[in-house]
């Protein structure tokens, strides 16, 4: 059984095709720059490598392109897009329509570009990928997974703001929650290597990468994230300024004479990590930097590190205890010192890490000592996985 | 010893009149409505009251009526201006000017003054009472406390935002922290009941009022608090939102075609509590129709309730533990509903109240169990109280 997994934004296209037998990437790829002119990546399991430039004028030639590199040619997989039994496919954005893992049909894929007001750089690129699908492989079940879903079980008064309630019921501002895919598929891994039902756990995973979000579990369900209406919320991140006083948001845009899009691109692209030091949004050249001596990377990290720990705290207080913290993404499976300062004088909650034993990159271990009250594990995410099984089971139903 | 201390608004001045060899308020009152037409209520502790309609044109004329009521007529208090040692007066917004209580000369009330572009409603109004207290009293000293002061130990990595480092050195924007006077009065209070040194102590503030904010106290000092660069930020209140997604303040404002200005108003006077019930910005109120079945009150409770405890939990996490929880202003004082939920399921960390012991308001008690690991106290804030024994402390240095 294989299943393709699509991935796509506004301008690209990233894809795995994986064999369900044993849960293998076969290969994978992207097609990138749809609209401007077009690239193809693609990379099989046995180190084949096809890198070509293309014409993507829509989506629609980026899957069909897809579907070429993976049939023909030297980085050929499969013979026919017959052998492939599902495609399912990651969309940001499924508000308070979609609360679980949905099958395609053209109904659905209509409410997910309407949605596209709530995630203007995601939803209507996910439709456009969809539509191009649906239409080259008019046979093939399509399956869609929503980063959203996990979080629609946060309970009301930790999802609303502040705000008029008549505009939540009009404007359907509210905290949504993203990453649910990768917080999903962490969470249930925790629960299987701990050897426990997820029901029975409290636990923060903490999603740390170029977007960031911490959430609360209990119960096996999501009570709490630190991303609210949109991915802007939280943590520090790469290039978002994470939570700020909303008043600080009038201030500054009222200061640079911004706009309301003008602002949301201060926000999203010049603020977090590398509006802070001015140097860089990754966290490798923060701690490069950080170690050289540098004080504003300094501070950045001392922020993200910060900020993080207080969501493990707040989070702790919304569970009445805890039980296990999870590090994952780019920066949760790769920094160890970003582990090691989160982790550091939590005494109060139990939480005690083995510092050699957290001095590694990118694998699935405990680092927590035998002694700690709080299990602390590092795992590394797998959202295609997710979305594939996912995709399994709908069709499987 | 006689000390007057008074707060001052852009359209209003409010005073106390007391006595420091007791610390008892022989007279206050307030003047109100300055710039529109003028009225003074003033009552002394003996339980004269006083009552009239004035012509207020400016703060000096507000001073002067105050002046009178203290001193002519029937609610006179004292003789004449020269029973009074010194004046203290409030201040919402010194910034990383002012980190401590200060005696006031010319160039301080200009300083002062200039600062009103952080803090608009306030600090011009302070100003003018200042000018007007020292044209009439030209020969008593004047002192100055600030709400921010005691928030300016708050370390860095707690006190930015992520926008970019130089919108920081430009325009100031961070976190400064408001109720300070209200923090410092009730952690100092503590520490003497508890008969503790104050500097031993890991604390968490809970000023709740129309306005609230939550503080964290280590080693005597502000490490960290839930306002921010202005009053909006933190949990909800009354008619203000509290902390909400950056995002949804730029996409509100887009919705309603709103301006800085008016999405300002729309946070801090149509929000909060008010915009959540539909109802009344005022906690009796919404406890009463949440006792009554109201959905929207009863989610207004929920999300103030919830707001404090991931803020304790929030704050626990940053001290690495919690030794005591303080409950002050008008909520924390007299809504024992509000205390026994934030306290419910906090076994966590210790926290254990008495239920029976709980239901009272206005006092200054213990709320916590004997075996509770930490320590829950109500402790009735008293700002103006602060203000004098600052006063005295500087005219005698």
């Amino acid at each position: 059984m294989i299943i393709l997994v699509v991935n796509a934004g506004s301008s690209s296209l990233k894809y795995q095709l994986i064999n369900m037998e044993d849960e293998s990437v076969i290969a994978k790829g992207n097609c990138d720059r749809i609209g401007i002119d077009g690239h193809l990546s693609h990379k099989t399991a046995s180190g084949v490598k096809v890198e070509k430039d293309c014409d993507f004028p829509t989506h629609a030639e980026a899957f069909s392109c897809l579907v070429d590199a993976l049939t023909t040619g030297e980085g050929a997989v499969i013979s026919s897009m017959d052998e492939i039994s599902a495609v399912g496919h990651r969309v940001v954005q499924g508000a308070e329509v979609f609360t679980k893992t949905t099958l395609v049909t053209d109904e659905i894929i209509e409410k997910i570009d309407e949605l596209r007001e709530l995630a203007p750089v995601h939803n209507h690129g996910h439709a456009l990928a969809l539509w191009a699908c649906r239409k080259i492989l008019p046979n093939v079940p399509q399956v869609v997974v929503f980063d959203t879903a996990f979080h629609q079980t946060i309970p009301q008064k930790a999802f609303m703001y502040g705000f008029p309630y008549e505009d939540y019921e009009q404007f359907h501002v509210r905290k949504y929650g993203f990453h649910g895919t990768s917080h999903r598929f962490v969470t249930a891994k925790l629960a299987e290597i701990m050897g426990k039902d997820l029901k029975d756990l409290k636990v923060v995973s903490c999603h740390l990468g170029n977007g960031s979000s911490i959430t609360a579990v209990q119960d096996g369900k999501s009570v709490d994230t630190t991303m609210g209406f949109t991915p802007l919320d939280g943590v520090l991140m790469g290039t978002r300024c994470g939570a700020v006083d909303p008043s600080a948001v009038t201030y500054v845009a009222g200061k640079h004479g911004f706009g309301v899009s003008e602002m949301d691109t201060y926000m999203n692209k010049k603020s977090g990590m590398l509006g802070i030091s001015g140097k860089s949004s990754d966290f490798r050249d923060i701690t490069a930097a950080a170690e050289a001596g540098d004080k504003r990377a300094t501070l950045a990290k001392d922020m993200l590190v910060y900020d993080i720990k207080k969501d493990i705290g707040a989070y702790a207080a919304a569970m009445n205890g805890l039980d296990a913290v999870i590090f994952t993404g780019g920066i949760g499976e790769n920094a160890p010192n970003c582990r090691e300062e989160v982790c550091e004088n939590m005494e109060y909650l139990g939480i005690k890490i083995d510092k050699a034993a957290n001095d590694f990159k990118g694998e699935l271990k405990k680092i927590s000592t035998p002694d700690s009250k709080v299990e602390v594990w590092v795992i590394p995410t797998n959202e295609e996985l997710l979305i594939a099984r996912d995709t399994l089971a709908m069709i499987q139903k």
